[in-house]
């Protein structure tokens, strides 16, 4: 397999875009394309101040250096959650976004969740009371909330994160499935700002996850290469592995169905958005934007979590 | 396992439904959900007279028993296809279906495809340039035309298939997953009659395939056990495949997935039909409905198939 680009040994066979790069030319490939799409789909310009989520693992890190590459302003966020035995997982990839910061001598914000809301993301939940997947539901609920927090405090224009093509479209299978009609419409590469809550924007959301990680392992990004313990049987893992079936049969299945979802909803096969649109009020404890009806999920969830300490402290 | 209704012992057990039934309330049972199904999506009364299209395979044989049972006017249409070694697919399901209505003393129009057309279902797909499924592509159309054009010259208020839950969840699966708006919005329990297109009903559309053959087989039904030769690899098979083993690993997915589309359409998650409505008017050459420019799509293909049948007497 040869390079299309040089014609020297290709390092990667992308068959779903039926292309094969060498080195050079994929580390060069991965960063335009994803200008394209920042563009593509205006989720910001070099004129905006942008804050990369980070966990460490391969997709953030390799987010966070092609935006650098690129020339954007771009700074780091590690939301430290506690997780692994003793908090190993959490304080190793902590460890590794902070090392990739100095490097690079870039900014990285790092809230840790226990020192901030008292307890870590395993006891959150160990207390409350969520699904099936209980600890992903409280970490994403503490991630968006913490995300949202920093990004609104230091003003920053747009929130990235590292969502790869497996991720969106693992959720928005799920979605489908459950035909969950809110987070089907909310689903898209940017979501732009509303009062109180900052843009976001996903610029990997059309690679797919083993490009990603050919892309971290050429660019010597040191990354966390396990997954987070609590990933194990979850219903994203599931749905991946539903989706990378139907890609085996037809190799391109997971990239048409987004993109296909994405065009579909431009072309005005759901409902107008205003039809759904929620209303939303400042929740009154923390003060960000909720559709509860007096206090956010997040807040609802230390209150439980703290009704729980109470009453077992009480036993 | 124990029937639910009398405590005598089961003979199926539908974890879906957390329900068990003997040989006589199961029986009982389906016909009366039918019954029901028909009324909640209101597809035709006791009033109306009904076409229902039969191929001599357990779902169709099925439903006509269950409407003639529950004193619905209820002829039937067979489609002889032209399909297996010299038809013979095809002469044993119309035998089949003859008995079927001779034992019920119920009418049976017969349609013979190439006594018609000129030509079997195979030749058509020979001849003619349709996707991968040409075979499947070239029936589908040739028996839409064929049912409407009956139920039309009859004066049928409402022509009625067997479809089953695992038929509508494959097909819809398969819509989803290319995103294809149309024909994700036309798929319903019933679809309304419109200027030269009779009303549709699928009364099956919430019963399982295994519970159908249960009921064909309790019910001494004599159907065609052998699946369509042309079926086999077809991509309704491939979708049904995938819908069973998101069933196998969550009971009940299939019929969440089916149901809650229904709702989420009914509770406006889609455009408002009005939006995706297309222009229809009269095939210039066989007068039914279509959004072609001229002839409709099966006369475009018998146009096809004689242009090639011309072409390859001249060679």
């Amino acid at each position: 397999m040869k390079c299309r680009t040089c014609g020297s040994k290709a390092v990667i066979n992308m068959r779903q875009h039926k292309l094969a790069l060498c080195k050079p030319h994929f580390l060069e490939w991965l960063p335009a394309q994803t200008e394209r799409f920042i563009k593509k789909y205006e989720m910001f310009t070099r004129y905006e101040k942008v804050l990369v989520a980070v966990s460490g693992g391969k997709d953030s890190l390799s987010l966070w250096n092609i935006l650098i590459k690129l020339g954007y302003q771009a700074d780091g966020i590690y939301i430290s959650l506690g997780i692994g035995e003793e908090g190993g997982y959490s304080d190793l990839s902590r460890q590794l976004c902070e090392d990739f910061s100095l490097d690079r001598n870039q900014q990285l914000h790092i809230v840790d969740v226990k020192k901030e809301f008292g307890e870590t993301i395993p006891q959150f939940a160990q207390r409350t009371r969520r699904g099936k997947n209980k600890a992903c539901s409280v970490c994403g609920l503490t991630k968006r909330h913490v995300m949202n927090q920093v990004a609104q405090k230091f003003g920053y224009d747009v929130l990235v994160t590292g969502h790869n093509l497996d991720d969106e479209a693992a959720v928005l299978f799920g979605n489908t499935l459950h035909w969950a009609g809110e987070f089907m419409l909310r689903q898209a590469p940017v979501l732009p700002a509303t009062p109180g809550l900052t843009r976001k924007g996903k610029p990997l959301c059309r690679f797919y996850e083993k490009e990603m990680a050919a892309y971290a392992i050429l660019s010597d990004i040191d990354y966390i290469y396990e997954e987070c313990p609590y990933s194990i049987g979850s219903t994203s893992i599931y749905y991946k592995h539903q989706m990378n079936l139907l890609e085996h049969d037809n190799p391109g299945e997971k990239s048409h169905f987004y993109l296909r979802f994405l065009r579909a909803k431009d072309n005005g096969l759901f409902a107008p958005p205003e039809i759904i649109k929620q209303d939303l009020h400042e929740c009154s404890n923390c003060g960000q934007p909720t559709s509860g009806k007096d206090v956010c999920s997040f807040c609802r969830m230390l209150e439980q979590g703290n009704e729980h300490l109470e009453r077992s402290q009480v036993n």
